[in-house]
């Protein structure tokens, strides 16, 4: 089954997320969203906009085009 | 004045839409949104979801995080 790019996204946060050791509250706080929105896109069920995908890689320390480049190498990964 | 994100997507988009010699209605087929809303992102004025940023970086023919690269390193110089 091909994996959806918001589902590897929500991957590579939630990745990025437990290896600075927070938790979905600490990230929502930094990312200035809702907490309940940090768990739709870690599950894929959200396509965030750019405005979001670029505080959430702020608040992960990371370019927002690292970040896309993580969700690219795993998705290319998952179509092999 | 600090330019915002989305002014500097929307910047790259046209400028390679335009390296392609492709117009609003071209890149809106061939990205699947409609004419209008491909307007709004030359302009800055809509924040594109991952999703819609996907198809029109594979319309444009790069990676999504080509196009945030791109987005960041013109972000970066609109500071100096």
């Amino acid at each position: 089954m091909k994996m959806k790019m918001e589902q590897a996204l929500g991957r590579e946060i939630k990745k990025a997320r437990e290896s600075l050791q927070k938790s979905q509250e600490e990230l929502a706080f930094d990312a200035e969203v809702h907490r309940t929105y940090v768990s739709l896109i870690e599950r894929g069920q959200k396509s965030p906009t750019l405005a979001v995908i670029a505080r959430l890689a702020r608040a992960l320390r990371m370019k927002p085009s690292e970040l896309l480049r993580r969700v690219e190498a795993q998705f290319e990964q998952s179509k092999l």
